[in-house]
């Protein structure tokens, strides 16, 4: 693996994993009021079709990345029409 | 351009863009109480990541998608700083 490719791990951990502590932090405090439900309108319908592409194109590293911010996404999302 | 290509392209649309609307209510309302700082913290550093990526490795769809979230990003982490 070169360096190159290390940055792109780095920076796919980065941005998948971001949305485990709003997700966390959501579901304690239920605090929405600061979230965007456009926001994550947009982002959770992005991260499905990002799944869908990594799964039709064999891109499984997008697809597994996906999933999992889908789930964090989402979750915030119905959090977010919940408690508005 | 096929389908799986559309299908892509509307994915990095909608991640993308995503951020904009959060932006534009967090530089109105300054309400940042139920914005996660890790989250901002490490989303951003990954956008950098993304767009380091994608010059090196010449992907400049990535490069330009996640240069224009990191702006967002970016801005959102600073109000986040400055109203917590």
């Amino acid at each position: 693996m070169n360096y190159i490719q290390i940055i792109g791990y780095m920076a796919a951990f980065g941005t998948t994993i971001s949305f485990l502590p709003q997700a966390v932090k959501t579901i304690r405090t239920k605090d929405t009021s600061g979230i965007s439900l456009l926001m994550y309108t947009c982002f959770t319908l992005g991260t499905a079709l990002w799944l869908t592409y990594g799964l039709l194109s064999s891109q499984y590293p997008v697809a597994v990345a996906n999933a999992i911010t889908f789930v964090f996404a989402a979750t915030i999302l119905i959090y977010k029409i919940k408690y508005k």
